[in-house]
């Protein structure tokens, strides 16, 4: 894997002018904090370096490996916590036992949805600016494009080895695929799990996919062929640069609940696999692990958990499979000089609250959404002999921070783009030294493209809607009122008012620096083994686009 | 003080006919466990009561003291928790700390309201049966009667010395106070917050008592002098069998927030004398510690809180005194002998949500109500070399068991009555033994005389409104809907016919012991020092007290 060609990577960094000496465009928020902050800073990060230097020293001269876990639609609080456990009837004991090893990030923000998230962590930018929302199912023709900088990239650059497992979800066009995104190898769908665990016969008759399957109706008068989509790419892998192969389905064969739990399986022996290849290998690594699971919307045979709740069910199912993949972690000697990192990427999918199991716990709302219950999640770091093992912080993180934060400590940073907006903020300072080091006190929350919500400190205002004045928009203190139900505007039209500017700060960084365009492309390019059933489904989708 | 007579306590005693050989009287629900589980429970006790001699043997024969504090109005993870802490803004480590060192009862249910679950904790039975619903202020002439056994009862008769400190709100009738129901002495407020600290000038100004004080408006037209509560009794203190004395305000005095923190701080003070007191002697001792903070409606001159509700910040300050009062523990030597009890009577006020720091959290509703907000809280016993540190048990337990409990572990199971219905379950061998020892899986939750619910293992069942069939009573799962707001009533019309045999089972049981009357008398008899406009109060009630 060590010989592919870095082709697509070089591409890529050649797009962004590298030259250390000039700084990171951050946002103005950001810019308003380092005029009240930046002597501090810098004088701090002279600390922090010569800390880094000695961690690497002490390790042959090597940065730390990265084993980077994100789990997919689980609210604040349902994993990491005993007491939470027993409110949920889901237990988590691995979870919880890596969060007394390392800091709880007590409030991570992410993007309310999957594929923003990701590209958000992946490139450190809010999606908006790299043209991203949400990737849906079915074909699509676009992507995280290449011009983007990921951190896979920036650290593969750096020496790192890197190998990505599981959803990615960042568009089917060959450019937004991950081994052409940084990545020497990737196993992954090509799509999501509405396509691989909810459209299928037994979600149709679990009562959660009502009609999607054609057995469960006769219709006469249907003329789209495609309204229900078909013949869609599942599984595929890859190495950096090269074609994408499916697996695990043959040309005609239907895709069933027991092939997505076989998925499932699959990646977890892979990730286990590419965890024992990567640790024989002498450059450090950055490992990926994106589960599937707990997304699934059938009940097993017999529940493990208390709850029994087809997601919750394999959320504790999967909180077993993390304990696999920590132990051997323990088992190849890499505990010591491995960052894992561990979250979620945005709220539950509220829409099946009961049956599924998971539920709006603490925070009001779910994916999808700017509330709290969309985009704060459970976030935990262990880096033994570095991080404090059961520390807390209260900071304000956001999920675009990690990718400014990782290269940082691999010491990357001067592979950071320059020529762009990088929202991700450096937060190596609150890793080494513990709570209160956050370098930032807001996030700007948006749904898609629409930005409508803005956390500064303990309060988040919503934005008003389109015509409406200042004083429309509800302001909450997140800590009195966890749910946002209580705005008591009438108190806070002062915090209003400064909301205003932190707004007119973000626009105007837009206009100075604006958006990227989105990655297009035809879709299903890259794959060497397209079924027929694919390739039909390509041709319908290419007549249209062509038009 | 040990010389008082103990008349009253013969008194109460005498009224129940004492016969070790005869069980006691337990609701028809837990005949049905105990058909199930007889055998053993049974050679589990044999077990249990070896180990709790061996516990009094090496105590020089004594059994061991009992602190128990019962917090007012908190919600169930608005304490005791880090991960909670940083959600809400308010850190309370000391409780955490308690809770680390005891077992954690995660599943803890109370009554909904103040009133009667301090009367399911003295009597060990449902406040319905005692004819207890919650005792308002002004004037009732109503309370716990004395044909009611209190724990402090029947541990003083076992030879423990009892005190109490704080609220107790137990009615206005001398049978009902403290000092008449088995402790040696007590300090307490004759009612509660709504006077104390509601209805003052503050808490008018503060915004959070709209119109109650006479500064706040002039109206000609109002007649009824005493519809704004006047002159009502504050604090008082006293001895077993004696009289009480009002203390802390003058005749003519007009009521503030300045002397509701002093009434707090007073009560504060006083526990840690009394522990001090009760330390020095032979016996082994019951203390109750009953705060009357959080509850709190004006906002500090500077809070001490990220979150600055005004009972948020009380409750990081009431925090700070429970650390005082366990290092006053440790100071005396008193760690391992004594049984340590913290809990909350039941939940917010969620009326003044918002500007009151505290929040609907995870459970939905609050004081009052039947949902899990209002009778699910917070629960943490430490029992040093008997109760494991740092346990946790998802069982069921109500309010009314630490009756039974504490009495079984004092040795005194023999002193509770035989002639009524007792709803406490003896939970000894949960705490001795841990999770799933718990011998109830049950609640049957009521607003005040009214049952409003029906709790069985996961699932819960409100009951269908009068006249309304069955099948329109919602039930929920509790671990996959903590909000109890997807009732999937469609899927559980088998647990409607399971829940309506449990109302069956209660009702009988009803039917074959019938409730006790409540107890009925003047108002402030047995106050030595009645202020005049106490007298006067109490003379406008007499004259219609007397029609």
């Amino acid at each position: 894997m060590k010989n592919l060609s870095a082709l697509s990577i070089a591409a890529a960094l050649l797009s962004a002018p590298i030259m250390a000496q000039e700084p990171i465009i951050h946002d103005g928020e950001f810019e308003y904090l380092r005029a009240q902050y930046g002597d501090v800073w810098d004088s701090q990060d002279v600390e922090i370096e010569e800390k880094l230097s000695e961690i690497r020293a002490a390790n042959n001269g090597k940065p730390p490996n990265i084993l980077y876990i994100l789990i997919d639609d689980v609210s604040f609080g349902q994993m990491g916590n005993r007491t939470l456990n027993y409110v949920t009837g889901i237990d988590t004991p691995s979870i919880n036992n890596l969060a007394s090893e390392g800091l709880s990030l007590m409030r991570m923000y992410t993007e309310p949805s999957c594929t923003p998230t990701r590209t958000a962590m992946l490139t450190g930018r809010h999606p908006i600016r790299a043209g991203v929302k949400e990737v849906k199912v079915a074909l699509v023709g676009e992507g995280l494009s290449s011009e983007e900088v990921t951190i896979a990239e920036i650290l593969k650059e750096k020496g790192y080895n890197t190998a990505h497992v599981g959803k990615w979800h960042q568009g089917d066009i060959e450019q937004a695929y991950p081994h052409n995104q940084g990545f020497d190898w990737a196993a992954f769908p090509l799509h999501q799990q509405v396509q691989l665990s909810l459209m299928t016969r037994e979600a149709m008759q679990s009562n959660t996919m009502l009609g999607f399957h054609a057995s469960g109706q006769t219709n006469q008068f249907a003329l789209d062929q495609r309204f229900k989509p078909y013949g869609l790419v599942t599984g595929v892998e890859a190495e950096a640069g090269g074609e994408a192969r499916e697996v695990g389905i043959a040309p005609g064969e239907e895709w069933t609940q027991a092939k997505y739990e076989e998925m499932n399986e699959r990646y977890q022996r892979q990730i286990l696999e590419q965890l024992e290849r990567l640790a024989a290998e002498d450059a450090p690594f950055f490992l990926q692990y994106w589960p599937l699971y707990p997304l699934n919307f059938v009940y097993p045979d017999q529940a493990i958990s208390r709850n029994g709740g087809f997601h919750a069910d394999k959320l504790q199912l999967l909180d077993t499979w993390i304990g696999d993949l920590l132990a051997k972690v323990d088992a190849l000697g890499l505990r010591d000089n491995t960052i894992v990192m561990l979250m979620a990427d945005n709220g539950l999918m509220y829409h099946y609250e009961g049956t599924s199991g998971l539920n709006q716990l603490i925070y009001r709302g779910g994916k999808t959404q700017h509330l709290e219950g969309g985009v704060r999640t459970d976030a935990f770091i262990r880096w033994p002999g570095v991080i404090e093992a059961g520390s807390a912080a209260g900071d304000i993180v956001h999920v675009s921070d990690l990718f400014t934060t990782f290269a940082r400590i691999a010491g990357a940073s001067d592979l950071i783009p320059r020529d762009r907006v990088i929202d991700g903020v450096d937060q190596t300072a609150l890793l080494l030294n513990g709570e209160g080091n956050s370098r930032r006190d807001y996030v700007y929350v948006y749904e898609g493209t629409v930005l409508r919500s803005v956390v500064k400190q303990e309060f988040k205002m919503h934005l008003p809607a389109p015509g409406q004045p200042g004083a429309a928009a509800p302001v909450f203190n997140i800590y009195r009122d966890p749910r946002e139900e209580n705005p008591l505007v009438g108190y806070s039209l002062w915090s209003g008012a400064s909301f205003q500017d932190m707004v007119k700060r973000h626009q105007m960084t837009i206009a100075k620096h604006p958006h990227f365009p989105l990655g297009k492309g035809v879709p299903y390019e890259g794959i060497s083994n397209l079924r027929p059933e694919s390739e039909l489904t390509r041709e319908v989708f290419a007549s249209w686009q062509k038009k």
